[in-house]
């Protein structure tokens, strides 16, 4: 029996290279394995064009681990942080700053409407005391696409510090630290570089890292810890997932081959056509505009008909092999599918059959 | 080629079947991997005979991750720890609490000193403010067993409450909730469990977690918060290492059926006897005396020849297909030999050959 496809965004579908590179053990000590992760680290920093000013830290964990390791290690003790929330991980931002004690501005956005540079530009000008903006790339709760390059030019020209997750963007959408101003840029294995969940990454800027002495509260969180102890060593400080690195160094070495960037990107458009056609033929409507549309996790309305249930649906799709993602909105029923991972139209293409049929299976007819 | 055998405390050498459960995706949200995170649990329980007071609360992650979480949960803010500290991951528990500005006492004892219950007692009846106690099991800085059975009994008497980092012994060495009390032990998935690096696993007592709401200034180490969102939804919070967890699974059940606790305690016991003997017989000394070795890891004394040097030794023991460890002492120059992971007393038995040969090649000639 084949494995059903993971229509989440990640863990989502792994190529069987990537799993196959988890057949070794490494020791954590051992010269190859120091050399593995730093040959990852150099790949990311390529990927962001940040091999000038900033240094790349792996971090053990989910990617929210590395979020809150970022936030703890860069932000000062008596910083004060804006937090744009349009979704989910931008809560997320503000709750983890709440348990480090750090003051956040929360700019509340609908989860429907853009992060919007104006209105950060006007936030960070009324209130001189706001030392950092954090800013979720692409909003996974929703798959809304925030303007990256624009907010960080406000958050620039405001002389204030930005601080970047970029989970569910990074190696999809182009992010360019030659012409884009970030103190810390995050992401994880398991997302756009098709690699198994485990570890997250922090690239960050090389002067503020250095400047970041007693911020953090946590030693295992202590971003510049680990990398100072990088530096030194070529180890990680703790034991480290060595499988899952393992893993992103072939999912990397499948990236670079497949074109990079560019190439991710030009798939995963293709996949999100290719699901959102499959899902408008059969009357399903998606939560976001095409224009706001990140080609990574696309919200769908749920069926307005009394005969769907999301787990009886969830279950019956499963069984036809694809397993997908519920929503995470408070106040509309949505659910998701992801279109990133090592699959190609084709899949979405059956994903949206496999959708139709269950639908007719379960007798909900009320679609749009 | 065959990869190296990793003669190290974790990661260390797995079996095939471990590895090969890594060859399938799993979705976070899904019903099969709920019920996998609960399975793991529930046979983490049972190996301390904890199913009543205690409950599991997995984390992402390395162990320190966990013990962190621990400490940074169970401790009240103005709480205060008393830390016996005989090697390097006593140590790291006090640098945590430092971190976390939470008061630690260190107890301070000799590497080659295993930890004392009179002096526990003294310290806790001469200082009523000491809250917990903080201690390691198997001090893998040495390999130093310390009597965890007559402390925690001092610790209870005292009315305090115990801490356990149960790291690298857990799975091996007897541990009994129904006759040791203990507010939480941490262990992870890469030791004696012999999965893959990527989780820890904090069992923690029921009512001292359940008590423990805003202890924590970290929200992915907050362990009250995973669990109860664990409780509520049979998903971990944040993305899992999906791989590590199917690996650790896999893991589990190759120890159930090869006979639990005391079958891996037998088997580890035979690859340290067969470890030292075979070391004896080369004339390298170990830094311990048998009483006091747990057989987990083993440090040796480095021969006291100018011409052994750490590194051309380990490349040249690691090229006959074995990876050592480094010493971990401040005051004696070692190496460390683990006996852990998926490997029988031949292997042990190969290494120690190896490691003469090594020396032989390498002139190494004065050895006791």
């Amino acid at each position: 029996m084949t494995d059903p496809i993971l229509l989440t965004p990640g863990p989502l579908t792994t190529s069987t290279e990537t799993r196959t590179a988890m057949l070794s053990d490494w020791g954590s000590w051992d010269g190859a394995f120091n050399a593995m992760t730093a040959s990852v680290c150099r790949d990311l920093l390529a990927i962001l064009h940040a091999q000038t000013d900033h240094v790349c830290v792996p971090l053990q964990g989910s990617g929210t681990f590395a979020v809150e390791a970022a936030l703890g290690t860069l932000v000062p003790k008596q910083g004060k942080v804006l937090v744009p929330d349009n979704g989910a991980y931008c809560k997320r931002i503000a709750r983890i700053l709440k348990y480090q004690g750090r003051e956040a501005v929360v700019l509340a956005l609908d989860e429907q409407e853009p992060s919007n540079p104006e209105r950060i530009d006007a936030a960070l000008a009324a209130d001189p005391s706001i030392t950092h903006v954090a800013q979720v790339h692409c909003e996974t709760g929703t798959g809304i696409l925030n303007p990256l390059h624009e907010i960080a030019a406000v958050v620039a020209n405001r002389g204030r510090r930005l601080i970047i997750d970029a989970m569910s963007s990074f190696g999809a959408i182009p992010i360019d630290a030659r012409t884009l101003k970030f103190d810390a840029l995050i992401t994880a294995s398991g997302k756009c570089l098709e690699g198994v969940p485990g570890m997250g990454m922090v690239i960050a800027h090389r002067a503020a890292l250095e400047a970041s002495a007693n911020n953090s509260a946590s030693l295992v969180l202590d971003l510049l810890d680990q990398w100072q102890y990088m530096q030194k060593t070529g180890q990680w400080r703790f034991t480290p997932p060595t499988h899952v690195l393992a893993a992103l160094r072939t999912a990397l070495d499948q990236f670079v081959a497949q074109g990079g960037q560019p190439a991710r990107l030009a798939r995963y458009t293709e996949n999100c056509r290719a699901l959102l056609s499959g899902m408008r033929a059969l009357g399903l409507e998606a939560f976001l505009p095409d224009a706001l549309q990140a080609p990574i996790i696309v919200t769908f309305h749920a069926p307005p008909d009394p005969k769907y249930d999301f787990a009886e649906f969830y279950r019956r799709v499963r069984e036809r092999g694809f397993i997908l993602y519920p929503g995470k909105l408070t106040t509309v029923e949505t659910f998701r599918v992801g279109c990133i991972g090592a699959i190609g139209p084709g899949i979405l293409r059956d994903a949206a059959t496999a959708i139709g049929e269950t639908l007719r299976d379960m007798g909900v007819s009320r679609y749009g």
